[in-house]
């Protein structure tokens, strides 16, 4: 199969994926961002999160970054800024920043030197807790804490859960085709004697 | 933070999620269905697939199924069965297949004891590479090489890529919320003199 033809089709296989941009700053404080679609929810007590990025690619700078510093930062890829997203995936000279050249603003993080997009609607910071190598492919899988969220609080149900979809949050599948979504329903906890039931009439915002 | 209230936030951060139906049986043939939204990319080549399980947890007997046989099937979720997916997380007895219970169907691998759902128009048949422990909070991460895929010619573009959006495949966001999505477009590969370009009108399906 040839190469780029076996990306797309097993880069589709594993089903619809999340749009971050990760963002870093190296130690004299020249920020990166860089899009990945490979962050996964990894468990919630402690908080960590994780990624997949493969070494000496486009990521070689966010990657650095986090190693010397420890500090990174999630932005959900907004709808409205898909394109300028996609674009930070392009081989940027180590001392340009995408911040510039793919037009997203820095916002200041109140405990991290990561810088955040101000255009994202839901900002996460993480303190690194380790990267090991995944000799299969020789991929290295990050894994970080969560230390600061910043979303607005409209967007948390009483439930805890965030309404990432009404914060106009994208979705990728393959390599490059990006989605937004349409909620068909939130479902009730399972259980064997229990029909399937929603949720949705009985969640409310937090405020 | 209150556990229930803590998992939906956290759940919530990393994105939108696959969703997705993990196939196994046991040695005496016993199927058995898990609805997972944690199953990720890996790589393209060798062709690895990735997800995390909680051991002890309503995936045991899946978790189990993988380690004894080493054969297991990811088959997408259909947006026309998600309610049947979900049921799917329901604590049912270890001797009660999920497919009777949930009202799927099994269908045969050529090459694998594990079944497929016939009612998942993207189906990938896969042999376990490894097992390997997430100290941090004792999550277990399992990569698979896919094998086998099943899915319709005409879901695959004359790339590679497969549009799982027209393979009407749903996305997961936090625990419980389902949804289905729409196309905002293909992008081509970024470099940095050129803007971000379209490629859906270049792109036709496989025949």
């Amino acid at each position: 199969m040839e190469q780029r033809f076996r990306a797309n089709l097993i880069n589709s296989l594993s089903g619809f994926k999340s749009a971050n941009i990760i963002g870093t700053a190296n130690a004299k404080g020249d920020t990166n961002l860089c899009i990945v679609s490979s962050v996964f929810h990894v468990g919630a007590n402690p908080p960590l999160m994780g990624m997949l990025m493969r070494p000496h690619t486009v990521v070689r700078d966010t990657l650095k970054n986090i190693k010397d510093n420890g500090e990174y930062t999630i932005n959900h890829v907004p709808i409205t800024h898909f394109k300028n997203a996609h674009q930070t995936s392009a081989r940027y000279p180590s001392e340009t920043s995408e911040f510039d050249a793919c037009g997203f603003s820095v916002e200041k993080s109140e405990i991290l030197s990561a810088p955040y997009v101000a255009e994202s609607t839901i900002k996460i910071g993480l303190k690194l807790q380790q990267v090991s190598l995944i000799e299969l492919n020789n991929t290295e899988l990050v894994i970080g804490e969560v230390v600061e969220i910043s979303l607005a609080e409209q967007l948390i149900t009483n439930d805890g859960y965030v309404d990432i979809e009404k914060a106009k949050s994208a979705c990728v599948s393959g390599l490059d085709s990006y989605h937004r979504t349409t909620r068909m329903d939130r479902l009730g906890y399972a259980a064997p004697e229990r029909p399937v039931y929603s949720t949705l009439s009985s969640l409310d915002s937090l405020n």
